[in-house]
C-alpha cells in the first residue's frame, strides 16, 4: 500500500502518522521527492482502513499496490476454475446453459418446464424457492416444499438444480441441491457468506444491485477463504438511471472480472433486462463477451400466452437462443 | 391498482388477461376510453407482480394507485411516531442526539467517549460492536465483547445504546441494548427484518446503498408487519458517481419520508460524506431539512491528532455542532 | 396522454383541472372509476409539461400513451433507416467498421492509420479534430488542420471520414466530412442539434454519459423535425458507480433502440471501457447484440509499445477484432 | 502529478516511458521504492491525458497532486469571491435571494412575479426566456420577446435579473442582463463557456446533471481562464436512481465547494426536486449548509389553485421561506 503525503506536510507530522503506523505493525518505506512525500507501508496493510488513512489531512491519496482479495486473484491462481455440477461443468472452457422458471409452482410446472429445457439444451435447471421480494405481503415463495419439487425435477430429468438460499438456518434443507444460489440483495450478508465457505456446495453468487466490481470479488474471497473455493460469478445488471430496461445489464464485466479472477462468471439476461424481448439478444452479446454460462427464464404455460411479454422465453424461444449462442461459442474460442 | 392498456388491444386479448386476474381473485373494472383501455384492479392486489404485469406486451403500464406500505403510512397513521428511548424520545417533535466511536476499542475508549458525549449533549451512545466490512480480512469488531463494554458504557454515564446487528442467530446478546440497528446492507435482509420485527426493540433501519425511499419503507414495513412498531428510519448516503464524498447525503429523503411516513427520520452525515470537515454542515443542513436526530461519529484520541481529518470530531467539535444543531431546531419549530 | 386523479379528488377540483386544460387547446375523455378517475387528453399534447402535471396534488400520475417521439419513431416508420456514407452503408442489414485515431495529430500519423485500418476491414474513418476536452488546458485538437488532414487521409485511402462538431460556427469546414459526429457532452445542446437538422449530412449522435434512450431518441428526434433524415445513434457507454471501466457500456440499448426506432445504431466500446483488453469482447457483444456498427480506436504507433494498454487498438488487434465481428454478425443474421 | 508503476516492470519499459514523457517536456524524477517505483512529474502536467496514462499496462495509477483547476483554486485565492450584481451581491458573507417564475408568459404575469418577490425578500429576480426543453414540440421559451419583458420588470422593480443563454450567437440580447445563467445541460459546451469568458458579466453556471464537483469546478475554470472571474456555482441536483424527487439535491458539494474553491456557491431547491411541498426544507438545508444563495421558483396566478402542488411556490410560501432562511444565516455564521 501507498500513501502520498500533502504537499507541505511538516516532517513532525510526517512522524507522527509514520509511528501510527509502525503501532499497527505496519512497516513504513519513505520515499521523498521533489514534490511529495510517498510513504510504501509495508506488512499485513488489509488491516488498515483506506477510508480513514486517506481522510487524514496530511495525505493526498491511498492506494493499495496490491488488490485486496487473493484466494480469487487470477494473479495467484492463472488457470480457470472450473466447477463440475452434476454432469455439467462451467469455467476453463466449459459452458453452462441455466434455465427454468423464476418460481417454482407446481410438480406439474417444475417437471414440465425441466424436461422442456433439457431437451432445448440446457444442462442446468434454475427455479426460486425462497423468493427474497421487496413487500412482505408479495408471494415469498414455496420455500422448503419448493425445493423438494425441485428435487424430483432433477430425479426426473437428471439435470442438476440451482436455487435460493436466503437464511443460513435452513441450510439443511439444500443437503441435495446442486448449486446455492446468493441473491443481490444478499451480496453483503457477510455472515451467509462464511457460512456457505464452510460447505463444499459450489455457490452461485450474484452481483448486488449497486455493487462494483471489486465488491463483488471480496464477497467471493469471503466464501473462499473459509475453504470452500467453487464460487460461481454472476452478473445481472446493476442499478442505473435508465428506465427502459429493469437494471443495466453490465457486459464489460465479463471480461474485466475474468482477467482479475479465475473464477467462471455467468450472465443473467433475463432479471437484467426484465423484457422477454431482449433476453436472445443480451444472451447473445453475453456469450460473445466471453461468459462461461448463461442463466434464462423459461416458463412452461400454454394457456398464457399473454406471459409471453415478459421477462420469460417459451421453451421454443429457448431452443433457439440455445442453437445461436453455440454457435457465437465457436467462433469466439 | 390501474393497468393501462395499449392502444391497438383486441377485445380477445383483453378478456384473455381479465380472465388471468381473475383466476388470481382480482376484480377488474374496465373503463374503456378513446384512446386507452384502463383496467381498474381491485381486492388483494399486493400478490400482483408488477413487474410481470407490466411487462405483458399488451400493458402500456401499470401503476399502484395506493402505495405499497400500509402499516408505515401516514395516510392510516396520521400522527407521528414518537420513540421512548431510555430517557431519550426521538420522533414528533423529539430530537435524538447519537453520538459515539465507529468501533468499539477498549473499555476505557468506549467510557471515555461516552462521558465527553454525554457532556457535550448527546442523549443516545452509538458504537460497533459487529462491523460488517468488505474485506474478510478486516478487523470484524469486537462483537459480544464489544456489547459488553458498550453496555458497561451505558453504566457509566446512563446514556442508552445504539449498535448494529448482522446476524438474527446473535440476538439474545442485544438483550439489554435499547436500539438494535440494521446495516444499509442488509435492508433487504428480509428473514433479519422479520425476526426483528417480532421483537419489541426500536430497530434503527438504515437506508441500503441504492436503495429508494419506498423500498426503505417496505423493509420498515416488513418490520412493522410483525408486530414491532418502532422503527426509526435513518439515511446515510446513497451510492452515485460522485467521488469528493464517499456517498451522497441525500437529504431530500428526510421531508419525502416525512410526508410518507409517520415514522422518525434520521441522518448520519458521517458515514455520508467519510470527512470530519463536512459533517457540521451536513448534520446542521439535516436539522433544517427537519430531521428528527442526528447520528454523529465522535473520537476521544488526544493522542492522535491526525485521526482530526477523518470522519470522527472529537468532543469539543462535537460540543460545538451540538450548540448550533439545537439553535437551527428552535428556528424551525 | 393519461392522467389519473388521486382518489379523494373533489368533482371541484377536478372541473377546475379540466378547465385549465382545455384552456390550453387540450380535449378532456372523464372516466369514472370505482378508485380512480382517469383523464384521456387528446389533441397536442406534446406542450403539455408533464413535470407540472404530475407535481399537481390531485394528480397521482400522468403517463404518455404515446411515445413523445415521433419522427424517429418505428411505429410510424417501421423499416430500419439505411444511411450511405460514400460507398458504406449503414442501417437495415449493412454493417459499418468505422476505427481511426482518438485524435489527428499528424498528416504521417492520419493517413498511416486510415491505411492500416482499411486493409484490416474498416470502411470508414475516424478521427478527432475538435476535441472537447475537460479542462481547458488540455490539447484541443488540430481544429481545422486536422480537417484538412483528415480529408488528404480521404483522398488518399478512399474511406469517408466522421469527425466531431462542437460548435455551429464551424459548420463550414465540415463541407467535405461524410459524417458529423455530435459529442456525449452535445447530446441536448438542442440549438446544434436543429442547425444540423437543416443541413443533408449523415450526423453520428453519440448517448449523453447520464441520458436515457428516450432522452436520445428525442435529440435524434431535433435533427429529423428539421428535416434531416440521416442520424446514426451511438451507444458509448453510460455514467455509473462502477470504476473498472470508465463508463458501463449499455448493450440492452442497441436492441431496445432497434425494437423504438428505425435508426441504426453503433457501439463505440474503446470510450465506454477505456482500456484497449477490454475492447475487442465488447466489439464482440455489441455486434452479437445487433448493433449496426462498431466505432473503435485504432492507434499506428510503432515506436511506442506502451500506448498498447491504452484505449487504442494496434491495426494487427483491429484486424483480429474485425475477422471475428464479420463472423458474429453471420451468426445473428 | 505522480504515476505509480506496477511491481514487475521492467527497467527498460520504465525507460521507455519517461522517454516518451520527457519527449513531452515533462521532468520525471524516479523515486524507486521495495514495492513500487514512483515517477515524480514536473512542468506543465496539465497537457498529460491522464486516462491514456493510467491505461497504460505498466501503469499502477495515476494521480494528479495538485488540482487541475487553477483560477478557481481556492488555495491560491484564499479570499472568497464577492460578485456584485445591481445592488445585490453574493459570496463572502453576502446571501442572494434569487426568485421568479421558471419562463417568462407575459408582461403582467413577470412584472407582477417581480413586484411580489421583491416585496417578500428576494434581490434578484430569475425567469426563462430561452429554454432548453427535450422535446422539440415543447414550449422553447419567448426567446428575445422574454428577455425585453424581463427588462421592463428589471426597470419596474430595481431588481437586477439572471436568465438564460443557450447559444452564443444571442448574446447581443443580454446586454441589459445582469447575470448570465449556464444551463446543466450546457455545463460542458466548452465553445460557449470560452466565449462568455470574454465578457465580464457574472456567470451562473449550473452543475450538470452528471457531473463531478471537479468537472463543474473546470467548467468554471474554461471561463476564469479567458479573462472573466464572475462566477457563481449553482447545486441544483444530480441524475440518481431515485424517483421521489426529479434528482437528488447533492447540499455536500456546499461545503466541498467551498473548500476547493474561493467562488459563490447557489442552491436551487426548485429544480433539484420538483416538487414545491419540498423546497423550504430543501432552502432551510441549503442555508444551513452555508450556501451563498437560494433560487425559487415562485409563480403568481391566484387564479389557478392547482398550481400550488407543482414545484414553484406562491409568493406567500416564498415570503414565509425567507424569513426562516434568514434565521438560519444567523445561525450558522
Amino acid at each position: 500500500m501507498i500513501a502520498i503525503l500533502k504537499h507541505g506536510t511538516t516532517p513532525e507530522q510526517t512522524q507522527h502518522l509514520v509511528k501510527w503506523l509502525e503501532h499497527l505493525n505496519i512497516g513504513v518505506h519513505i520515499s521523498e521527492g521533489e514534490e511529495v512525500t510517498v510513504l510504501g507501508l509495508i506488512g499485513d496493510t488489509s488491516r488498515i482502513d483506506m477510508d480513514l488513512l486517506s481522510s487524514l489531512d496530511i495525505v493526498e491519496t491511498v492506494k493499495r499496490v496490491s488488490e485486496p482479495f487473493k484466494q480469487v486473484n487470477r494473479k495467484f491462481h492463472p488457470l480457470d476454475t472450473v466447477i463440475e455440477i452434476g454432469d455439467a461443468k462451467i469455467g476453463g472452457g466449459h459452458f453452462a446453459m441455466i434455465a427454468g422458471p423464476c418460481s417454482v409452482e407446481s410438480e406439474e410446472q417444475i417437471i414440465g418446464v425441466a424436461m422442456a429445457v433439457k431437451q432445448a439444451g440446457a444442462n442446468i435447471l434454475r427455479g426460486g424457492a425462497f423468493k427474497p421480494r421487496t413487500s412482505p405481503y408479495a408471494f415469498q415463495g414455496m420455500k422448503d416444499e419448493g425445493i423438494k419439487l425441485l428435487l424430483k425435477a432433477k430425479e426426473a430429468t437428471g439435470l442438476p438444480i440451482v436455487t435460493e438460499i436466503m437464511n443460513i438456518s435452513t441450510l439443511d434443507l439444500f443437503a441435495d441441491v446442486d448449486v446455492i444460489q446468493v441473491g443481490a440483495r444478499n451480496m453483503q450478508n457477510f455472515d451467509l457468506l462464511k457460512e456457505l465457505g464452510k460447505t463444499n456446495k459450489p455457490i452461485l453468487l450474484k452481483r448486488g444491485l449497486a455493487n462494483t466490481l471489486q465488491e463483488l470479488l471480496m464477497s467471493a474471497e469471503y466464501i473462499l477463504s473459509e475453504g470452500n473455493e467453487n464460487v460461481i460469478l454472476c452478473e445481472r445488471g446493476i442499478r442505473t438511471f435508465e428506465t427502459v430496461t429493469r437494471n443495466t445489464l453490465d457486459l464489460s464485466a465479463v471480461p474485466a472480472l475474468h482477467e482479475l479472477s479465475h473464477l467462471p462468471v455467468v450472465v443473467d439476461p433475463s432479471h437484467a433486462t426484465g423484457k422477454a424481448k431482449l433476453v436472445p439478444s443480451m444472451a447473445f452479446a453475453a456469450t460473445a463477451a466471453g461468459a462461461d454460462g448463461i442463466m434464462v427464464e423459461v416458463h412452461n404455460n400454454p394457456a398464457c400466452a399473454l406471459c409471453d411479454g415478459a421477462q420469460s422465453l417459451t421453451p421454443e424461444q429457448f431452443a433457439a437462443l440455445h442453437r445461436k449462442v453455440m454457435q457465437i461459442r465457436e467462433v469466439i474460442l
